[in-house]
């Protein structure tokens, strides 16, 4: 079975925002077995939507479009697709009686464009919509299906979950399955290089490496009848994968490096505490963003004034005076200041220069400390990172977090 | 002048990463009255890639691909294109003289497999990539311009704003202008029905308003020779919709809350701390992404276990065993105690439960507690966030960082 997706809305077009639907969709279909050829995104024009919906229609068994279902006049998804398939409109009275509800619970008034959004074309069926007012659409129609959805993610994912995704693994019977290894420290040539012969020789599973900031992945994505067949296929390929370049892997699929972190704190019963400085609370939010962190994390502290990483975290003035807060003694203080104050078993500092501003020729914009404090002492690693701001906050902080797992694997 | 972007990538397909550079190649060409009409993604597959190129060269007049010039073998952009446009390739000596350059840098040896990325369609000039390996290619062809740029967006970017878009804006002769109005605090449908009207005779300028996570947004497009016709076009539009809903109109275009409260801070020359506890950072981090903030932002505290919040915050005990952390009184006591602490003029608190566990009857999942201390004393604002546990962080966020924009504006 071919699927894709067409996102309707020219804010997507202006740049306004990015098509996060797409992912989402692709990623649930490839997990029950539903190749996803194309993705395009088209403005609010009936005209041009319709030339792509023709494509699609021509291509692919399976079209879900996302967006234009709204009760604003540029909303036009369901009335170029159902004029495209001579299709008329109906209004479904149970969507109606949702729409009313809601409006009744926000206690404002139905206004006359939203009674349009419970309209859905004849012989297709509404898709509740539980955190927004416009239901989805699912369409059989000449053995292909139709699927339309709002654009809001909040409001789609919900709706593709529970309803598209249960109904479209009904039609399929055989499985994709992916499996992707991450590695730290290493860069894609190299990576690639050292698996060549396996590449050349790939057929099923495929392999396929790609870079992303700071990082390499290789993903392993086999077909099968079904998935314990698939995971029986990737299984040889990434176990001599492993073999070859197990000195920089560090997980698996979705794993980010924060779970694992948070994981091995929990086993090995120890908790944590963050002194940031530059990082301002990046690398908290991050490891906070793990469900049950509560039970490692202590504290976090942003120390981004000189007095708060004296009163906060024991940083001696002198210290800051003669070598700066962008220092080794700076870093190497205020991770030992934290884990002692905090008494914590572990205590990591990040300070460096973030930018735009307040580089210099001794410390330009990119030069970050991390500091790691344990049981064993203090250690202070030396980076430069390229990139704007954000881009030095998010290396900084993953750099730092690679540096806890590293130093926890050490203790196993 | 009509263009339109092709990504090429087996990973935006498997929904592993998402396609930002169409939207940060859409806003770039935007800005210079050039009118994008289609995004597509299409994988790792010749076949398919020519079938997309083939429609693009047929109703485009400038095709901006991006992804699929790196060195693995997977990577096959430039060698479709050629071969659908019937040109051979050829070694650039200047790309070849920079890999070499680079990897000489980073002290590794040129894999074989890299000098396939210094070869480009004869016809077209290498465009320089100075974050990575892979050059560029700009290609003038049967008056079609097509353009070709890594995937990986911090080498598509500079190469973009560097030399793309000086290059394509010798062609227009028309400007494209497009003003964001910000809006929090009112729905999409209640905003659009006081501005009916407007939308029904629109023409030029258009008016589209779209709902975000919390807020609405309405963007105001004008189409003029030059852009200071265009924002004339504009002003008398904007005015009207302002007039009509003033009381929840924020910021403009890019305008980000946080961005708003640091200015209002400086101007008004008051610094600012938060305790933060179910967001566990992410208000930090979200002013501190401004950049200078320094200059306002004393320090942040995370106060994840009950100890922090006490030792930190001066919370008393007796609250937390009394009220739980999550409780009015809590946030009080947190806002109040950073900022005498902290000797800042401002405190800022947010306790709540993020989710997905920890919710009780009494205490669901989504209740959050804002607290905000000033000189006049301290106020405290209940909330009930729906979504996950990342969607509970922001919208807490968010509503803190209208509280704080709100409580400056009054003391203007």
């Amino acid at each position: 079975m071919k699927a894709e997706t067409i996102a309707v809305g020219s804010e997507l077009l202006l740049g306004q925002i990015v098509n996060t639907n797409a992912m989402v969709i692709s990623k649930a279909l490839q997990q029950i077995g539903i190749d996803v050829y194309y993705h395009t995104c088209v403005g609010d024009n009936s005209e041009r939507l319709k030339e792509v919906f023709q494509a699609a229609f021509r291509r692919s068994d399976v079209i879900i479009l996302t967006g234009g279902l709204g009760p604003t006049m540029d909303d036009m998804t369901k009335e170029t697709v159902s004029s495209f398939l001579k299709l008329s409109l109906k209004t479904d009275e149970t969507s109606l009686e949702h729409l009313k509800k809601i409006f009744e619970l926000r206690g404002i008034t139905l206004t006359e464009n939203n009674y349009k959004q419970a309209m859905i074309p004849q012989g297709s069926v509404a898709i509740p919509n539980r955190s927004g007012t416009a239901p989805g659409i699912l369409l059989n129609h000449n053995d292909k299906i139709i699927v339309m959805l709002p654009g809001p993610p909040f409001e789609m994912e919900p709706m593709l979950m529970d309803t598209v995704i249960p109904y479209l693994s009904k039609f399929t019977n055989n499985t994709i399955h992916s499996k992707v290894l991450k590695f730290y420290g290493i860069g894609e040539s190299a990576l690639e290089e050292s698996i060549k012969d396996l590449l050349i020789k790939q057929t099923n599973p495929t392999i396929a490496p790609l870079a992303k900031k700071g990082e390499v992945t290789v993903r392993i994505t086999a077909k099968a009848d079904n998935r314990e067949s698939a995971i029986c296929l990737i299984e040889p390929v990434e176990r001599e994968i492993r073999a070859r370049r197990d000195d920089y892997f560090y997980g698996y699929d979705y794993d980010m490096v924060e779970e694992i972190v948070v994981k091995l704190l929990k086993t090995q019963g120890k908790t944590i505490g963050v002194a940031e400085s530059c990082t301002g609370g990046l690398m908290a939010h991050r490891i906070t963003n793990v469900p049950g962190a509560s039970a490692c994390f202590e504290r976090g502290v942003v120390c981004y004034s000189n007095n708060s990483k004296v009163e906060l975290l024991c940083v001696s003035p002198d210290t800051l005076n003669k070598y700066g807060a962008v220092s080794e003694q700076a870093a190497r203080e205020m991770a030992e200041g934290l884990r002692v104050i905090s008494r914590t078993d572990i205590g990591v500092s990040i300070t460096g220069v973030a930018g735009p501003d307040g580089g210099t020729k001794q410390k330009p914009v990119g030069l970050v400390y991390i500091g790691y404090a344990d049981v064993n002492g203090v250690e202070v690693f030396r980076h430069m990172f390229t990139g704007k701001r954000i881009d030095v906050k998010e290396r900084s902080v993953n750099s730092a977090l690679h540096t806890i797992r590293l130093k926890l694997l050490e203790c196993r």
